[in-house]
């Protein structure tokens, strides 16, 4: 048995916030951390690496899975599926690693359902509306209309920032960092997450 | 208004874990952080401080407040009442201030019920039983009957661990104290305490 239970992550924010960049060096720093992997029906991109980015699986075979309640979460987007398959995440949690989920308000709201426990659910927030519409501004040249639909899409997945457990305003990368880290430290700390303390008080009290 | 909501920390353990040592360092570290004063109907001490080791209060003063539901919790040991009013915690938490509360199970079990809110319930444990009767011995000469009195209490004390929200098992002290820190700013960066939240939110999405 693992001496402790991994930790399911989940980082949302609107894009522009600055999630893409704490992930990396959150999984830079620890080695028993990992990101979710998704499964998806859609086509492999240029550039993926199947099992890494994506498990790649048929339309068919996602069907099956879903029928199987093999999810935590999923999402139809389009005409393609996505969703997290829920085996490899056990696994993972059982044997102390922790795992970043890479999702939105919808997924977060799937994942409490699913396992609500195990959550770490955490919101980055920037500082302000002027440098919100400068990120994602500066992201290319788009239209007005591009910007305006962007800036609609960051208000709606900001208005359900009080779903979560942390809410970090990324305005100093290095200040966001030290409360992330402390985040995973002091939930590592959890009671119920130590999963040896139960055979070591044992011993405290009984004896040897 | 507060940036913050304070929080309520609860530092439990059996003598001899270490925990009055823990309590003094991050009460130096932090200024926005004090202990709750008690009140109780004993009489002061030599070199105790009125208002600061306690409030002393006579019994009829005592049981008006108890009438008053005026204790977040109270207990009578022997003659002596004890308690912890509830005033002045609340216009500390409002304040942004944290306060630690030093006291056993019985008192975490009567805080969670009266505002488990605010409440951080951290439980100190020995690193090993060897460890635990060493600091209860070498703290004065007593007889083998009671030093396996105090074990008898330590044990009764630490069978009440799984009711805390943290353990922390003090082997190495800047070790512990690197936990507690952890702890300490990961709750304040919970959503639910972060009061100004709202209304940035609301600028965010809004508008100025």
């Amino acid at each position: 048995m693992s001496k402790r239970r991994g930790l399911m992550i989940v980082l949302s924010s609107p894009s522009g916030a600055g999630k893409t960049t704490l992930t990396r060096k959150l999984l830079a720093e620890n080695d028993d951390m990992q990101m979710s992997v998704s499964a998806t029906t859609r086509k492999p991109r240029t550039g993926e690496t199947p099992g890494k980015d994506y498990v790649f699986v048929s339309t068919a075979q996602f069907e099956e899975m879903l029928a199987d309640n093999a999810f935590l979460e999923y999402a139809k987007v389009f005409d393609n599926y996505y969703g997290t398959p829920a085996q490899p995440v056990q696994d993972a949690l059982a044997e102390g690693k922790d795992i970043i989920f890479d999702i939105d308000w919808q997924g977060a709201q799937q994942l409490t359902q699913a396992a609500a426990d195990d959550l770490v659910k955490i919101f980055i927030l920037p500082p302000s509306k002027v440098e919100l519409e400068r990120r994602l501004k500066s992201r290319a040249q788009d239209s007005a209309e591009t910007i305006a639909k962007r800036m609609s899409k960051s208000a709606g997945e900001i208005s359900h920032w009080a779903e979560y457990d942390y809410v970090i305003v990324n305005d100093d990368l290095s200040e966001s960092m030290d409360s992330i880290r402390a985040i995973v430290t002091a939930e590592r700390a959890k009671r119920k997450r130590q999963l040896w303390l139960g055979p070591f008080v044992n011993d405290l009290v009984q004896g040897r």
